[in-house]
């Protein structure tokens, strides 16, 4: 089968750990294709590059022409899910509520450590949304910007790991969602520190895409996801360049 | 004081007619700013189109050159009040959120009658994300677009009064929100009918937004709303045409 | 228009910065009319003085003959506000009530700073009624009894500016709601060492009520807030002394 | 021991069949003394009745210059119960609470059969304060009011258990609660027609109260019950007349 | 009338306290039946053992042949109520439950104070799926493992009176319940180093289990806790050794 | 990898249907190996069978000696998830929450059309203490009894369907849970009627199962699903016959 994994963000070696990450958990037989959208900011953080990035997503997979299964929105926090699942007959999975349902499978709660404060707010009510924050212990900023994480892997490290410490002691979390798109090679070393599991947002976006897709599911289109009416829409989508 | 009021479609009749529902209700020395999206659908039946909405009123308010004291995000249960919080320093006020939090002095709870069917777990969403359901009864789709308001009136408050009062009889409403921006002229025909208030997004908005100015109150900008980090973007805004 | 601002405590001089503040943000033309209690205590910091305040307002406003077009009740966390809604058909606004919903239109989430620690819960479960507590980060009490803060001004800045700034930090409060009706006055003074909007809930209501007259709406007398059914008292209401 | 069982209307026959069927429920060596209120309303059906009937019974009690060991509020879904708690060392239950923890140790969710429309939403808000309305399943009105009950018994019934067999069977109910201190009487007769545990609040609140007293337990004094600070009151407590 | 009291556990020391404990506060026509489970582990401290003790009090009632009244499990967090309501006529109180109805009348918030971590989670899950976590203010856990407390009865006491006060001071408990059927005999010390309400749960269950016995109320069988259907096991129940 | 998919009856038929479904999504190098339990009802519906059937389950995984990846708990509301979790090393997968959690991927809400109306409680229930109710629609009985399904397949498909389509219209469902494990084999049937999509929960179990394996995640052992503590058991476990 083959999984389109959107980056939210237009930094095309951000793409490339993403979908390499892919990579590693997909089956043999599960082709990951990277997609980078056409526009949009160089990292997502906050609400106004989110909702860029939620149009970027929706209008570059719109005018990809290859086929695919299934469509992962490899953005943590980020707008434009629903978007994804009106216009699209594939199953669509977001990261942020990937991990989050994979984490209460082996954790009675869960926490999340993300890049900067700000971004806290915005994961919180992609979960409260989903309907998946009910055991949601705590989400923590690590206080690295996105592009930090590539930048200092160690540092990124280590700041990820006190918070993920804190939420396992204090906020009484048996699992860690690592909330960002860009943590996805980190994991390992996190879990070796922290001693519970600790949840990649893509790895687990794949696992599920591959499962909807093995047991033939796709998204509803009996109302809150139907097809866009047919109308008429004025200068758009944007002309590429 | 100067409210831009933003439609999020571009069909500018309608425009007008917030603008028009909106001056009935702004203080004389009020000026009611219309605003039509530079890009977009003629009417936002979904969240495609909600999100293409909510990138287009943030892209056509930032290309507006003139001063204003606040913002009005006229679109019911719509994207994107977030991302106009976090890049402008006036105060925003969305109608769903305005009319929720306007019913709520007014009646025990509210309910929200709404145009289609697929609107309705968008507005449920809002709601609950702009924490203002815990006293939400219900939300009833009449079952008529977004153009179809203008089209024929006397059809839509019959099917408006019709849900109104089904909310009232058994879902135990109090107060009814009128849960699309092109409802706006026809609130005194259904409070006529109904015999409970009926709210209004566009009016309530504009008097939360006056009254937020005449506070000297603006959004918070410590977390959550605070000015995006300044960064590159890739093909972002679209050139205009 | 001329709204009745009702003071809860029969400390006149309590009324009259109330009534001062609220005038500071009142319309040109809406005259504000300050009610003292004919009964009750001199302050209200408990339940068994809330209930007792809240058949005073009852009472007094029962009594008052002249005309008015809006009710503020103007105390902080206090008890009766449904009853005014059922006896009187103008709006009523309860100014705990109005500071949260005006709080939750400039910040994601929002703290209270009131006086005595036993008026917390109190504050809380006022929130929670009138369903406005799901963005409620926290309720602090800053220590100070309500007449503590006419006779030392300086100390109840700093103590609330102490709690407030915990609940900015701490509990991930974005706006600050006074929470005293004796705090109007302080409001410019907190906002300046805060750094965040803070809410004064008498300029809140008089802003709402004000809002809803020049809407055209009022409580909605279809069930919970129907006039008092006809009926014998024994005893009641108290003679005037 | 001695229990003061207070009614919250003055019609004395109503507060004689309250005190009758506490009788019936205690203990051997339990007292029970029935309260009128000084003051108030001759049936309490709203807020404004509520109010008022919150502060008689308070300064009723207060006037009462026996000792006794347990008060009993027997108006259901009424105001007052955190005033009580401040100003007395006993316990004090409340019968809408006592019916309701109650049901929840013989039904999986309960429902409420009260009087008149008008008090379904106040009962909600009494059992949403005190955290018990998370397996309450409905409330309903049977459509009398409080005096008819004791005009016309057999009436109640049939009202009464038309409305309870609906809650049963739509809203899954699996007890339920009789939702006024007047209906104390039918209990006998609504189990026979329904075949679900039928829950009396005044029963209910008499067991419980008298399980309190028996485990040396009360109010906590630590923070939202603490004893009323001293302070001056104008014109209160009212003169007797 | 007679109380079966099930300890949960198979150590028959624990059994004669929790069955002290009853005598202690049960009315003086009340017999106390101790029972000790035919299987299970010494100790109960986790799910595995909980489940286990579920069945084996199950079992061992089912065996039982005299008369009873009531049942109580008098296990603090532990699963099997609901088999107990099946299985039965009488009505069956938990402990973990009646200790959290019983603190709600007397405090506006609550904690538990229990023995390990691990129990922690599974109070709090017994007490949401109960409908009475509402006002739950935090469950700490002593450290104390539950044969411990029998052992060291004043390091338990020090232990519990320090989490108390934490739960006190910051999560603002203002009654305490004693989170395992062997702290029974530590209330009054801990009482008496608090200065708040604590509440044994074994007590608690007395009281409620009487007074519904005196009520004529017991567990509704109309649906969730109707008797098994009749139908083939096997090697079920375990033989007796 | 070796999945364990253990039926909690004692019906060979309904182990071997349960297990046919499962391999029917199951990676090619999955091998399903089929539990039935040593003790226990033929069917479960109810909860004195389920607790019988949660530690049957246990114990007899216990004295399984293969070596297996993962554990599926078939039984649909049971309980016993968190003795499993806690006593064995590998994930475990219970199918009802496998099942709703699947579904929040495909559909904005879910519902789950079961056997009994007794059964109905116990998957709300296992559902709120999940954490995955929050988007639950409504869980409704076929009113067929589990063995049914095996006897008459087709008036089983038409009383799913009915339910199906009533959740659809009336509770806004938008994708189906099959509330049985004995329901797995009628999914195709219910799609190609409904319209919506329906999750069987074995294959849910199946594909997440799977899921956990390839991403290296199992059972965070820190707190809630420590390993029992090592002690005493009296007559446990029961000897084989």
């Amino acid at each position: 089968m083959r999984i389109l994994v959107a980056n939210v963000n237009t930094t095309a070696s951000m793409t490339h750990n993403i979908a390499a990450q892919a990579r590693r958990v997909a089956l043999p037989d599960t082709e990951i294709v990277p997609i980078t959208p056409d526009f949009g900011a160089e990292s997502v953080e906050g609400n106004y590059e989110s909702y860029v990035a939620a149009v970027a997503v929706m209008e570059t997979i719109r005018s990809y022409t290859g086929l695919y299964d299934a469509i992962i929105q490899a953005g943590y926090g980020e707008h434009g899910r629903e978007g994804l699942q009106e216009l699209f007959d594939v199953p669509v999975v977001d990261i942020t509520e990937a991990a989050a349902a994979t984490a209460m499978f082996v954790g009675h709660r869960y926490s999340v450590v993300t890049t900067l404060d700000r971004a806290v707010p915005m994961i919180e009510d992609r979960l409260k949304l989903a309907g998946l924050s009910d055991r949601l212990a705590s989400v923590h900023a690590s206080g690295l910007a996105v592009l930090d994480l590539e930048r200092d892997p160690e540092a990124a490290i280590e700041a990820i790991v006190a918070k993920a410490g804190h939420a396992v002691d204090h906020d009484r979390a048996e699992a860690i969602c690592l909330g960002c798109g860009g943590m996805s090679g980190l994991t390992a070393r996190v879990i070796e520190r922290t001693g519970v599991p600790v949840i990649d947002g893509v790895s687990a976006a794949v696992k599920l895409a591959e499962g909807l897709v093995a047991q033939g599911l796709s998204t509803s289109k009996i109302r809150t996801y139907a097809p866009p009416r047919p109308k008429h829409f004025a200068n758009w989508p944007p002309t590429r360049r």
